[in-house]
């Protein structure tokens, strides 16, 4: 049976604590509960977990391949440092979406490059908690394909 | 009552008849039948429109206040080197999406800024067809807030 | 009879419906309004010519010669990316001015490069409607120059 | 039978008008007379084309494939900002050929990346109208090999 | 009652002795005449000051306000390389216009780059000492809004 | 009461073990019992935490509000390569102030690049240990202010 | 006797006239008080000096050696302009040390680069007029040092 | 009594896993046991220490002198983003030695800046598991030395 | 009576043995084979010459003048590193064309940047063995000119 | 049989007579016994081969093919400038080793970049004279890889 | 009669009293001593001028037209940074030399752009006093070609 | 006994015949003599060598220590690419000096960067023939002091 999983990258715990203008004042509960609300409405457990280590974060990519049919991703400031998780992501056979809160392209120069978005599938950034939920149907694509194949 | 405009770039029109690779093989009308399902499923007129032509793009987006709720575009070629496009973007006051059929982050370097990301509300690339139907969900959820408002 | 060319660049069709911190409020009519005024005042007629195609600039500029003792041009967003309008401004003996509503150094990076301004006889900019007066009147100096030659 | 498409970008229509010091001072009308000697001489029809408008351009290039056998394009100041030409030439099956009348690398620095010469399969600068004659040769090469397999 | 002031930069004390190709024949007396034929005309006084020294300028700048309504400066060679003008300017009240004899877009690249031009309210150059004329016109304009606000 | 924290980035651990040039022989007990000297002197608590872990960084940095009036943070290395730190201090609405043992300005270009002093309030760097007490000192301005308002 | 100079480079003798988000309300005037209560308190005198001419600090650093023990400098808009002021401090064996009132780092990106700093013992900023009293601290252990060896 | 340490970077759990192309299908078992097999022949204890997190790695080269007279480390990805490792290796008085299974100069370009290699012995790079075992070679070398004198 | 100098760069006496995708599989004999009868379908004399070595390509180039009436030149690699030969051929008055069997601007990045070609007439690229070809074709166009004149 | 190459580039033939602190003081002489002292060991024949011409060394390496099974080489200042070597090595189908006596990653910027280790199996560097035994060593590999096929 | 004027920037007053690695011990005196002594051998008079301040330095070569046949300078820290000293020695029909004590092409990368070197007639560094007596004797041979024509 | 080399670069052997804007019409013969005679006048030896290849100048300068007391170079296009000849110099314990016909400084970006003067004692450039003669003075200073030492 199908199963996705939402990583949550350094900060996010913090979510709803920090620049308002960018991430609103919703917390990471709020959000974990829309994830949830979407994982019974679409019938498809979803797995979420949070993290401020890069390390800790290479190895759930790695252990994910035979457990998670998907992974959607924000990985936050890692986005722009991590070479580790890059090459975690083009490691694993499992499909993964990088999802954004704000619009990254609208932002500081240095948030602009993404070093792991090029070993994702694609990319969703800038609506807010919805970018996600669009990163979870997105995702949702890859169960069917494989379902069918 | 509520309604959205899909805008196709130039080449667009010749889809699935380029790169197989990047684009797959269906044919813009195999995409647009799926935008007008969206629209069917979802009780929300789609107009689509494409164009070569960066004037055109200009001109069409100049003239979508008051008529449209939000715009779905895929610049294409014109991501990388419309400034006008961009200023037309950011003079309506309508919300812009910005949709690719590829992940144009694991592209040529040149096909990795876009000049239009950064004045849209939100950037989705890299699953095929399926960025349009992503782009146009999170288009609906303007509406949604609009009407509330 | 001294006849001059004032072209307007992509998206000023909408001046005064956008961004009124760097634009103002007052309308492209109210511009040309203004133009009319000084064509009056200083009994030389003006024409006024609106386009977002970068293809027409192109080509308004190449059948200046003949017609008009001088061009003054606000290319807009063309200014950083067209060197098909570079090379027309170039290739035509009339003088051309370039012109800006905003002051251009003082804005996104992007902004700050023209392509335009190194082929024309100078640039103003910076003063809202009033930078097409100067133009005029800078242009008016090349008349009286070649009446005087 | 065999048929070739000749595409002159911007700006060329003025050819001879404009900066004889990179251009010499021989009209459109004069290189395209060339153009159909060679044509004649070659027993091979050209069609020649000539547009201000990227658009345009690329909707020429979108419809080559099934009536011409190769392509030789001038794409002036397009070479240097157009990718949508560029995506246009790469999507086309019809073999593309690069053609300028000055010496591009001899020039301006902007002047000497070419966005749409990586797609074509060559490039022939420098020798003034003869630079079309050659790239139609080249082309003809394309005619020969196809007839042969 | 309203005043202007200009201010002269580095080396034009020696307009009219240094390179005719860029700046004429005319000698900065010749300039001054212009401009002080100018005051006559509009009835409003300006002072002009010029100086070789970019500490004599700061301090010129910070003296402005409450005795001029507007500066009218060019600051030549110090345009491109003094950040201590640049902040006289960003930090006195009084509107600065920054103005150059010659197109320094179509000069060497590192005299296209100007550090005042952002903190000035505009910049006009390329017409030769009309450079200046035009500076005051677009001085004046701020004297009468000054007036009727 | 007023509390303040003090952040030892990345092989802090190892001062007085490594390059005595930049960082002098003395161990991290002897840095940390001069900054307990400061905190008895100024009857201000000081808690003093090292890791070489970012995340852990990162979590002690979003616990701090509530616990902490302010931040003396030497992040070390990771001063040029984490963004989550970054992210981190400008999330908290504790003051953060950086410290640098050596004049990072004066070494290899890579260590001139600091991430995270945007976000900090301000920065001290080349003293040695006597950075810390400055930070201290600069640190203790910002709990008399918050008393007063 | 141990004595110490502070210099204030260009723009500082307007400190409160301008802009007040980075720089305060208060004038040199104030600052200068501190600095002497500063010296009262620490019973060491202190010299203050004020010049918008680089070649003026120049020189006053050059005769420095002999009189002062150290010196805290300013160098405002010359931090990123002066390789004179540079030059004239690597060649004084007094020990100089670089303060900001501002948080240089966060500021414009030609801010972020000083090119006194490299040859200053350290820099301290962002902590307004306390930057000058922390820089006089830092100032004070090297006379400290130079009694004890 | 010699022994060696070898420490594998981020990623290299999963060795024989992820791209074949370049790292082929062996598991990180098979490697360690040549190693192991090396270790038996030449008489040199190796202890192998893997870690995906950045913090462990620079704790267990800190932890290093005393122990071990040479460290063979496959940095991974933190070769290009670990300023942190690079300072511990600096730090520590043991020699270290950079390895690498693929050949990285023949790569993506930021693959090719190695932030580490500076301050390690030396690097070998492009031979898969041998060029672990070149590396304990080159360190033997070292232990060799060290007896002599 | 006039006569031609083909010139062949380092590595190209190993042709056909080399990198197929981009050189095919015939030899350099082959090539010289169809210059051969290019000399006699045309009537004009061809010598052909090879080297790898940068100097001797130096001194053909300077021994030309008296000899040649045109130059094709193939200076394969050191067409991206050599000023030396770029030199040479600024300095004689023989006219110089070149060309490259592969489409250099679709190749890595460093293969784009011509140091040679600005001081040529122009240049063919792109053609394989048809690139020399159309090289003599164009510089049998020089010796037409030069009888002319 | 199997036989092995070793080429010396530029300067080494002058090696022990210049920098000691990158090279050491032992003479090439020294460095060819060891070499051959390897191949005794062995029992596998190597020749050597020492350049200071980028044409000699391009020539070698063109015919190694038939007689080599490995090459190691080290192009010193070669390695910086020559797109002829790396023409070379990767035009031919025997594997190529690049070596360093020093450890070129620590020195000055522009000896970092290797223009000819990307088509090199591998790259050491940094170990002196041991630097070729360990090249060796690897192309031993190559050799046994070989015969097994 | 002819007459030479030497001109000494910034810092060279303290010569002999600052880096003595890159400057020697000697002082100014020294090395006008020397100067003398060279006029008095050559017979001919040399003024020598010492100044910190840019736009004396820019006023005394705007004077020197008409009272000396050449300059030599050496325009110290104001060689890399000041546009005004260019345009000074640009717009002045004086021939002028620029020196240096040192070899700043083997210093820090922003020394070794000098913006005045490219409107000098040539430039001498890096032999200590005697690069001005190389200046001189340069500087003599305008006085020889002058007398002459 | 004293003695000095001097080494023409490439493309000197044609001095007179090529750029007489740059070079003058005087031949290398010309130039020659002119050594000699200096040679003659200060009763010093001097060998004259010229070579078009890298590798022979590379060899040259190795051979120079023990027959000569300094050398002076115009190593000509490959100051600019020529890392070997580089090595070459800071090889040698002898001192060289490099000399420049013209103002190397005021020509193409790419002539402005000298790989070899970093290593020479010092640079002359822009004097025609009299830079060497120059450049022979400055080394005549070397024996005189080798001789007193």
């Amino acid at each position: 049976m199908a199963k996705l999983l939402v990583i949550h990258g350094p900060n996010l715990h913090r979510l709803g604590q920090r620049e308002a203008d960018y991430y609103g004042t919703e917390t990471i509960d709020d959000l974990n509960a829309k994830i949830q609300a979407w994982s019974v409405r679409m019938k498809i457990p979803v797995d979420v977990y949070q993290s401020n280590h890069e390390g800790d974060i290479v190895e759930r990519i790695g252990l994910a391949a035979g457990t998670y049919n998907a992974i959607v991703i924000n990985p936050a400031a890692y986005t722009h440092t991590s070479v580790a998780i890059r090459d975690a992501i083009s490691a694993t056979r499992v499909p993964v979406i990088e999802v954004h809160l704000s619009n990254i392209h609208g932002r500081e120069e240095f948030r602009r490059v993404s070093l792991t978005a090029p070993v994702c599938r694609g990319q969703i950034c800038g609506f807010g908690h919805a970018s996600y939920l669009l990163g979870l149907d997105a995702a949702r694509a890859f169960i069917t394909r494989q379902k069918k194949a």
